[in-house]
């Protein structure tokens, strides 16, 4: 099996060299990261700039392709340019924090495993529900244990990517699994205002994660009771119910 | 009616001041735009940088605020700090060239117009079929009779925004309006591949709007086809059919 690797933390984040330890045991890991940090780029690509592309060797045996990009650029770039042939899969993370929800829109992540389906691979993110001390090889073994159970599966459409939230929770505390929907309930956001040493005001997202009604068929609601969250995601935006209802505007 | 008006290309672009100029027949038009072309940067929004705000006054009466982030940052930071009052109504465009099919996902005008369904807002983004000599004014009073029919029109929900792209041609020369579906087929793209003065490799991505097989129905086959195109958009991005197939993996 050949696996393309990426992320959104950058191919120096420790959930990235976790996931490629645990996944060659799988098959052939190729890793082709952003160079930085990029957190809630959503599906950004670069137009304006050109990529750059360098090859980095960790510590721990990693090779791959650092990029001056998006993760959406990561997999653009590895499947026309970096990989012999397309992968069979592109597996996105493990990223600090989960994305669940509205941030689903947001999520660097994410849109890596929606360019793989896209451009007609199957792509997975997998992102952990902790900000602070991650168990990465706990996290890493439960995720390959997930591929091999779904490597194969018949209902997984190519044109469907899988959005993966672990709970950061011991195994042996995980509920189970839940194919869950994305929820879609409001966000709890503010800015904090501020002011820098010279007097200019400046606003800081705050709290963008506070959701407090928790449905139990959703993303959020899933991990926040325990389980594996497993959400199918689409790049078709069209909502079919109001394609009917606004077809009255069709002119002539 | 009160309307946010924002945009991708930047708080100077004459496609913005187009239609700031025509919006004002409909109501009290507040300007809450980047300050920089923002192209491509799909749903991103800013957590990692403050936010710096600046109020702009341009030749043409407009005023406005010009944000240092992303369309997605305008919509959200107007409805909470700048505006007093939540409006009504969230323009963003004029946006210099179509956002259909799959780059819908990568648009940054869109991005604002989604946000607003997000935060309960009706959005709408506005684009037109060209990238060089672009009639603003036709376009800006096109997208003013478009939105007039549309702000009391039941079958609007506002959780749903509309993406509008319009056919640079003359108005006697359009065709239509078609209510569309965001077109799914594959990109045709490749990168270029270049070598800089010092020798370094560099990628551009190039041919990203290329599509052959043209559906009636969609929103790249309506364009083409010289119809004004309207596309429901949601922010929900479950694939449901999958949802059923995927149920076996839940656990236990």
């Amino acid at each position: 099996m050949s696996i393309l690797l990426t992320n959104d933390d950058g191919i120096y984040a420790p959930g990235l060299a976790a996931l490629h330890r645990e996944l060659q045991g799988l098959g052939e890991v190729h890793v082709v990261a952003p160079e930085s940090e990029q957190s809630a780029v959503g599906h950004a690509i670069s137009l304006m700039t050109p990529l750059r592309v360098k090859q980095v060797a960790l510590d721990g045996g990693l090779r791959g392709w650092a990029v001056s990009g998006t993760p959406a650029d990561c997999v653009k770039i590895a499947l026309a340019e970096l990989l012999p042939e397309p992968p069979e899969l592109v597996v996105s993370g493990i990223n600090l924090g989960p994305n669940v929800g509205i941030n689903v829109l947001y999520s660097g992540t994410v849109s890596a495993a929606t360019e793989a389906a896209i451009l007609g691979v199957r792509g997975l993110a997998v992102s952990l529900n902790t900000y602070k001390d991650p168990d990465w090889a706990g996290a890493a073994s439960l995720t390959r244990e997930l591929i091999a159970g779904l490597r194969d599966l018949p209902g997984w459409a190519p044109e469907v990517c899988l959005n993966i939230n672990l709970p950061a929770l011991p195994q042996e505390r995980i509920r189970g699994v839940r194919v869950t929907r994305q929820d879609t309930g409001p966000l709890v956001e503010r800015f904090q205002r501020r002011v820098d040493p010279r007097e200019h005001v400046y606003y800081w997202l705050a709290e963008i994660n506070e959701r407090r009604d928790l449905e139990p068929d959703t993303d959020y609601g899933a991990l926040a009771a325990g389980y594996v969250s497993i959400t199918p995601i689409h790049h078709d935006l069209t909502h079919y119910p109001s394609f009917n209802s606004l077809k009255g505007l069709d002119r002539p």
